[in-house]
């Protein structure tokens, strides 16, 4: 019963944007896109993806949709509505929390124009969050896959990385660096991700021949896309942009600022193959710094990370990992 | 790593059928329905939705998606692709369940023709599988909703009720009715509900107003077609189609067939408000009977239930309900 009480109130909070035909109360939404879906899938679970102690309902909310969208970004695609599936931990819908996590999930569908068109409620013995988006290919430009990027293709990136990284350690270690200028921002990159759909629309109408959003970190990331198009990606250490604020966090572990970027994951900045002719348009078409970080040519697929004498780092040493 | 192994090994037995541009193996999946989608979500979480001590792998793979397919057949609508999240609990990948698990969604998927084209897999302490389906209409035949019922509407459903709580009943109690016939039906009925698509379609096409699936009982699923259409529900007990076998396993709880055929739960048959000139026509294009079990009426909005002398049943009094 508390349950469809939720239900309710999270049917009553949710806006219906242009797309959604059925939205949530009935059997299933019916989703209007004009052309070819583009649909992915992210599940969240308490401790394995976050903990409750460092992102509060709100928070979690705002990202688990965010975090799905910049999936839809890494294709260029536009977003159109939402299903989500909530798990629900005891004393979680009574105690207000899930109202703060409808609340976060609904501002993250208004700041990018989609509808929050049905979904499922559970009990659950910890927080589960499952989001399954629906976007649309902007008319005339195919989605952008991880697989097309082609030898002598640019690894270009969007924004700058290690900033979420950063903030969680901030967020874990309250007392470090108290008067950090660009702790707020950190924090922020880490709880309140922006997927950057207006750069990889940009992107994909500028020629990207393959793109990813940098989840896992952007070696591990460019690995992958490496892998999916067959070649291999070299990334120069030195090149990766890094956020401002995180040399100074990573300082006291003894980390490289650049090591930490280009490790850290969870940015979800956008990475691309571009054919070198195509950088300067698309820098002009997009909202966000592009940068250099590599290349793909020819090669045993995968990826690696060279500094600037040339030498290969070794990924073992640089002390930081992805956490949850 | 063990994941990236599970997902490749997931990506391998899908079998990419029409509709499907991208599967699984990108940021997103990319759908073709030619028109409006229809998208359901349904989360199962372990010890919630299912036992794992009555329901094995393979079983709740084919069920979870089954039972989301019930939800497209609900509105008369085509299944083209679904997406996964899998929560997996410590060893269950390891072990050969989740490869289970994915077998026994790519059987339901191939028995219906769609495609598993993308999802996520995480860690979890328990299993939840998150399922989101997308289908189309029949060209020419709106998705039929829960609100379009009219006064003067008969209620139908399809095929025979009261199956899957039986079933259960002799999951959970090995011991009862050893030589009892439709022992393995009644199970099955549990184990493997059949999502009703080609019935789906033939009510819609055929005129149905208002449609749902029955997955909660008839009565409190009549109740909820009877608010979202703002009339009331009467049922006939003496009507409800009960299923081969369900008397025997009603009696020793001194519990009515009718009772728990009407209560039960978890059939996935489907319920239907439909004009009364259009009921011959149905009966001709529809795979399964359909047997008229009550009407909508003018009045207060829910459902009720009377007996043969319209006497009024108490459906605290069946002592029977709906569980796990």
């Amino acid at each position: 019963v508390s349950e469809s009480a939720l239900i309710e109130r999270i049917a009553r909070t949710s806006a219906r944007r242009p797309g959604t035909l059925i939205g949530i109360g009935d059997d299933a939404a019916v989703i209007e896109t004009g052309g070819p879906v583009v649909v992915s899938h992210d599940m969240l679970v308490e401790d394995v993806h976050f903990r409750r102690a460092t992102t509060g309902p709100r928070d979690l909310g705002a990202k688990a949709l965010a975090v799905n969208l910049s999936d839809l970004a890494a294709m260029g695609a536009v977003p159109v509505a939402a299903v989500v599936g909530l798990g629900l931990p005891p004393g979680y819908a009574a105690g207000g929390d899930a109202d703060a996590l409808q609340e976060g999930i609904e501002e993250t569908a208004a700041a990018h124009g989609l509808t929050v068109a049905g979904g499922d409620v559970s009990a659950a013995p910890v927080l589960v969050v499952g989001v399954t988006v629906i976007g649309r290919p902007v008319a005339g430009v195919a989605p952008v896959t991880r697989a097309g990027g082609r030898a002598g293709d640019l690894l270009v990136v969007t924004g700058a990385l290690g900033a979420s990284a950063a903030g969680l350690e901030l967020l874990e270690r309250p007392d470090l660096l108290p008067g950090l200028p660009a702790r707020d921002a950190l924090v922020a990159a880490h709880r309140r991700p922006e997927p950057r759909l207006a750069a990889g629309r940009a992107l994909a109408a500028g020629g990207a021949r393959a793109m990813m959003d940098v989840s896992d970190g952007l070696v591990i990331d460019a690995g992958r896309l490496a892998v999916a198009s067959g070649l291999r990606a070299t990334l120069s250490l030195d090149a990766v942009p890094v956020a401002d604020g995180v040399a100074a966090v990573a300082a006291p572990r003894g980390v490289d600022a650049a090591a930490l970027a280009a490790t850290g994951g969870e940015d979800f900045e956008l990475l691309a193959a571009l054919p070198p002719g195509r950088l300067a348009e698309v820098r002009r078409r997009c909202d966000l710094p592009l940068t250099v970080v590599g290349e793909l040519s020819e090669g045993e697929p995968g990826a690696e990370l060279r500094d600037g004498a040339g030498a290969r780092v070794d990924l073992e040493r640089t002390g930081w990992e992805h956490r949850v």
